[in-house]
């Protein structure tokens, strides 16, 4: 079997990419969307991009209404590796419940978990910073992935970085995570040069990810691997799972406890959190033309700048605006300037507010 | 029968609009919409706006394409009192055909000649200026409207008045018309006082007009009595007219022969030449939204200004940009600054370059 020996693979596809209103949608969220102009989506990217390290090792975790075009859209693997949660339970009933499955086949199992929907461009960094942490994770740490930060973004969690690990060349214990700050705390922590980006890749044994749970939460880790052992009873037993954040539940305590270990790593990683960062990550267009992502030959700019989202199958014809966000879908389009990308979560609201679930 | 004893108005309906893309198109040009919120096109507005005047004295002359829309549009206008033209052959081929059926119907006949998509306010001011000049017309004068410059704009062709006339109070001689000036010339037109706009009406005799026509062009001039005569030879004379506009035809000729009467008037006139003219038409909106043509239920803008035209059937939402143009279609979205409306000219030629003549 291909990749790294016992390496499983837990893609938990979830998030409704709300700012990236109108393309995400609840009944078709960001993962399912192709955002990079690769011709696959997000959640393929990922896939494709973890094949190589596990193999068939690969569960998906996602809600039980995008199961099927889950399925749909991975062809190569088998239906009973893509799980599907009755309700949003949060991220450590979901990642937990594929490790307590995982626990049960492969006893020697490491396993890595990775959203469905960042993108990471630097691919041979990101196999050898996932072969490392797997290494890691073989002497039961609990190990991350820490992001240079390029800017003092309020957007991510932190991570600590301390002494180096004698045991592993290019891993560091994990000294504290802390949530997402506010844009001067975040910038002592860019100057300072001791923090990450904490990007939401755990690599750890199964095991330790369930016992480091059941120190705070032993209810919780009992009802995962009960769950495990009897699908059964998932529909039983899921609406009685306590909501909460892996962050929180495993890795803050961890490293409170001394537990954490991190690979720093420079992967290229988005998270592809809204309009103007998406931007980014498409090709540079001709001068005086917005970058395009969708069917270019729709697209009409004349001295223009920004993003065009041509999904609506109609002619978008942008004139005289710089740095401006056109997104136009079938049923509704978007008009912003980039610098205002966050702005799309009020208009989500608001939608919300005057009962347009429809176009949600 | 009600209005103007033996007055008849002369609707041309025609011209592309195509500084209004992409609602007007070439199958359904600019004057078959409603672009002022009222619920009715300009064609219909204009029709309604006269008929008071001239009760069912009244031609339209309109392209043959357009000839079922203007028919279905006004129900209460007999079939054969539209005039569809076989091709586009200028104004004067247009006005003059009318002039000259009119002319053999009712000797006694003034006409009157308003475009069809243009917009006045001012209501009784325009019943009045027109009484006025009728009666003016009676004394053989070719008669126009002059309207009072707001701005030194230079889409409009200017007229200079001259001395009041003894026999008619409000009337005063046209020493000159002016094709559209540069701005330079036109400011110094609008600090003189002299210079009004043209608005493109003409009040006069058929006979008056016709015999104008053929100091100039007697062969244009005799063309079109023949085809009064005969409309069935239509099809066959009319690609033969020579293509000319009223303007230059009869109204430049006229005026330096000492024939040209105006009435100056202020009607709230609005030619409706772009974007931006037609934003100014519509009622203001409240603070931080934009105006809206079309259903302002699909109209959601955050902190914004300008005009949204809702006319795609979807939702269109504004968030963060002020004087901005956006015009939502079912095939077609055009986003710009509303200061730059006139580029909308370079997006249509850029269109039929590109061969998309299925968009214009």
């Amino acid at each position: 079997m291909p990749g790294i020996e016992h390496f499983w693979a837990v893609v938990p596809a979830g998030g409704a990419g709300t700012r990236l209103w109108p393309m995400s949608r609840s009944a078709s969220p960001k993962f399912l969307h192709d955002l990079t102009g690769s011709g696959r989506s997000l959640l393929q990217d990922t896939v494709e991009r973890l094949t190589p390290l596990t193999g068939d090792r690969l569960l998906v975790v996602t809600g039980a209404r995008h199961r099927d075009r889950v399925v749909e859209q991975l062809p190569g693997l088998k239906h009973r590796r893509v799980l599907g949660e009755p309700s949003p339970r949060d991220s450590m009933a979901a990642i937990g419940l594929a490790a307590a499955v995982i626990e049960r086949v492969d006893p020697d199992a490491v396993l890595g978990s990775f959203a469905a929907d960042h993108v990471i461009r630097g691919r041979a960094v990101f196999e050898s910073a996932v072969t490392l942490a797997a290494e890691v994770a073989r002497d039961d740490w609990l190990v991350t992935v820490g992001i240079a930060p390029s800017e003092p973004s309020t957007a991510f969690g932190y991570l600590r970085q301390g002494a180096a690990l004698q045991s592993h060349d290019g891993a560091f214990v994990v000294e504290q995570f802390v949530e997402k700050p506010s844009l001067e705390v975040a910038r002592t922590y860019v100057e300072s040069g001791d923090y990450r980006w904490n990007a939401g890749m755990f690599v750890v044994r199964p095991t330790v990810l369930l016992d480091l749970l059941a120190v705070g939460h032993p209810e919780l880790a009992a009802a995962l691997r009960a769950l495990a052992a009897d699908l059964g009873r998932l529909e039983e037993l899921w609406p009685t799972l306590t909501r909460i954040a892996i962050d929180h539940a495993v890795a803050e305590p961890a490293a409170a406890a001394g537990r954490v270990a991190c690979i720093p790593a420079d992967l290229g990683w988005d998270d592809v959190g809204d309009w103007a960062s998406l931007a980014g990550l498409l090709p540079e267009p001709a001068a005086g033309a917005p970058r395009v992502l969708g069917r270019a030959q729709d697209v009409l700019a004349l001295d223009s700048s920004g993003l065009v989202v041509a999904a609506g199958g109609r002619r978008v014809v942008l004139v005289g605006l710089h740095d401006v966000v056109v997104v136009d879908t079938p049923d509704a389009v978007l008009v912003m300037p980039a610098g205002q990308a966050q702005r799309v979560k009020d208009v989500v609201a608001q939608l919300r507010a005057a009962g347009r679930s429809d176009l949600l």
